[in-house]
């Protein structure tokens, strides 16, 4: 806590003196070279100059520390099921370099890994940035994770699921320690932290190529007994709709992801067959793509009205391009979503949003997750060791 | 947690020296001797003899040290519609008195509370019980109780609901700091820590005169945003059910609650008037019974399976007297709750049980709930203060 308020200070303040610092953010001067020797040592800050120039009176000059510019100090990763981003916050928790590399759908994860780090390297001889002071690198990966937890079985339905290992992958690489987790869920986390207060309860649903939920409750982000919680998309909506690539019925992913919206879409007669096309549907009335989206937000209001009546959330966030490209979604949503609480009072109702994050943001979710300045992510995670130390548990599952 | 294990050795060792004790629990004589006088000090333990008796050689003869078996030190109090339980536990966690009350269904609060006043203290002398070391009395109600929180309108159509206020009424009485929560909510709690090894993430729901629920996540009881989270009973489970009394159609409530049950088998002819009734009816495998009790346990299972989707439980847990009668409801709640998780890989699937805890054990969740020992409670709540002391926060809500 200390050492984020010398942050602060030398990010808003620029360079200034150990002794200016000290008077700045109202710690003793040793405490306050404590923490600059060892930010110094972490290549977070660095000695500008002597206050020579500006210095009046003799004495030895004293050095001006500032900010590192180009020092990466948290490396958000987050892999999607055609492309990773990688972004690269600084000791100010400000975004210095960030990019995109696509690859096809069903790219082998080994050669996936190899393109997040050749992307990350550029990114840092392009930018400038060096890359020896990370303190950490959080890692979003689509669907459960779950990492080196013994007897928990890997989900074979879903292919895109990450291998156990990707931590240990990036903890060799950069040395650093790393936190893996499904991406919806980090998600999740940043837009509970989005707003000047924290929300402390917040249910969040992404519509995307499948359906995937986070949930933060109490102030942190939920994982389960066995590393599964927030399958929203596997909640049945309809026991006698279509079958779900994962063997059930009319899971709220058969309804509610975006391929599934466009073929309901379709087969209401609609020429629909991307999300461009559905834009432009919307941009003209079309009266069947209005139909289709009103009936998925009621399916999805519904399976998240069952989810709020039992968490009773501050917040419920519906992210993915489509709720930006059709808001009727997330308006449908939240009507029937109070419907579904009308039970329960409320001075104040339930806040039913679109998300702030957008899809391409994923990589600044993960970097959210390592600010363990939050309270939401305490006692969440131990993050991997970095390579060389004794493995340990990933996920805190107690 | 020294306290705890001077009490624990004192429990299991019978009457010992301050000096047997030290040895006994691995501490220094200093730090027992402070253990023990603010025991002495609070009537949980008292001096039983000293070691004349047995002493070999010279000297001045020790104080022998042993539990007070007569001092109260948690009090449970547990509000039921048409009864109220109190239990009393020693400083070892021993339940040592305990009884019932019962009042007419709509009797008023400050009339429920005199009678629970007069019970305690009928209790009390009949055991020779003291209570003047009461370290925290533990209350459960029926539904959410807001107690002082701001903004929280009271809910209008459950009038069973505790005011505001009952925390500072019993504060008042025992001088001692006061948690009240809703009784199925303490109950979920007695639930998961009724395990040698408490579970960390679990789902409790009760069939009653209503249904409720209570989440245990992460090792902690959820109270939500507001303090409604665990509401199953209102989750809709059929949109074109039975009218509810909240006003929505087909809360789970309007299915799986003992009058809802006791009605659909009247309806299918069956002529079950109560649970006697009802037990007799399987006894004789009436097969209009057998049916209703098998819809409910899949409508159940269904409300469950979402839950568990989303949250990942170790363990569902369902309670009410109903289901120690015919288990068939968990057994096929199980069953459908299974194949609502059919998407989630799982080395040893989530355990569905009856409740260990009767609806006659509520005193006992109160008191479970006040055992601060437990990490379940961690953050969980703030005890209300003692009378006198400045009014604070009875929840946290953060």
């Amino acid at each position: 806590m200390h050492e984020k308020r010398v942050l602060t200070a030398l990010r808003t303040g620029g360079a200034m003196s150990r002794a200016e610092l000290a008077e700045r953010v109202g710690l003793s001067r040793t405490t306050v070279s404590e923490i600059t020797g060892n930010l110094l040592t972490r290549g977070a800050i660095i000695v500008a100059e002597t206050d020579a120039a500006v210095r009046v009176g003799s004495g030895r000059p004293a050095e001006r520390l500032c900010l590192d510019p180009s020092s990466g100090q948290f490396l958000g990763v987050d892999f999607g099921h055609r492309r990773v981003q990688v972004a690269v916050a600084d000791a100010a928790h400000e975004i210095i370099a960030g990019g995109v590399s696509r690859y096809a759908d069903g790219t082998p994860w080994d050669e996936r890994l190899e393109i997040a780090f050749a992307l990350t390297e550029r990114l840092a001889r392009e930018t400038g940035t060096h890359l020896g002071a990370l303190q950490a690198v959080g890692i979003g990966v689509p669907g459960p994770y779950v990492g080196d937890q013994a007897g928990v079985p890997e989900i074979s339905w879903n292919r895109s699921l990450a291998p156990r290992g990707v931590d240990t992958a990036f903890a060799e690489r950069f040395g650093a320690p790393v936190i893996v987790d499904n991406n919806t869920r980090f998600a999740a986390l940043a837009e509970a932290i989005s707003h000047k207060s924290a929300v402390s309860d917040l249910v969040y649903v992404r519509l995307s190529d499948g359906v995937g939920g986070g949930l933060v409750v109490a102030g942190r982000l939920v994982t389960g007994g066995r590393g599964f919680a927030g399958e929203l998309g596997h909640v049945t909506a309809d026991p006698n709709g279509a079958t779900c690539r994962c063997g059930k019925r009319g899971c709220l992913e058969t309804v509610a992801s975006t391929p599934a919206i466009l073929r309901a879409c379709r087969e209401r007669g609609a020429s629909v067959g991307s999300l461009d096309d559905l834009a432009q549907a919307l941009a003209r009335r079309d009266p069947a793509v209005e139909a289709v989206l009103r009936e998925v937000g009621v399916t999805l209001g519904r399976v998240l009205g069952a989810t709020a009546m039992v968490l009773n959330p501050d917040e419920v966030v519906i992210g993915g391009e489509i709720v930006h490209l059709a808001p009727v979604i997330v308006e449908q949503a939240a009507a029937t979503l109070r419907f579904e609480l009308y039970s329960i009072p409320a001075a104040e109702p339930v806040v039913v949003r679109a998300a702030q994050l957008r899809d391409s943001d994923g990589a600044v979710g993960a970097i959210a997750a390592l600010f363990h300045q939050s309270p939401l992510l305490a006692e969440y995670a131990e993050a991997a060791p970095p390579a060389g130390s004794s493995p340990s548990q990933r996920r805190s599952t107690s």
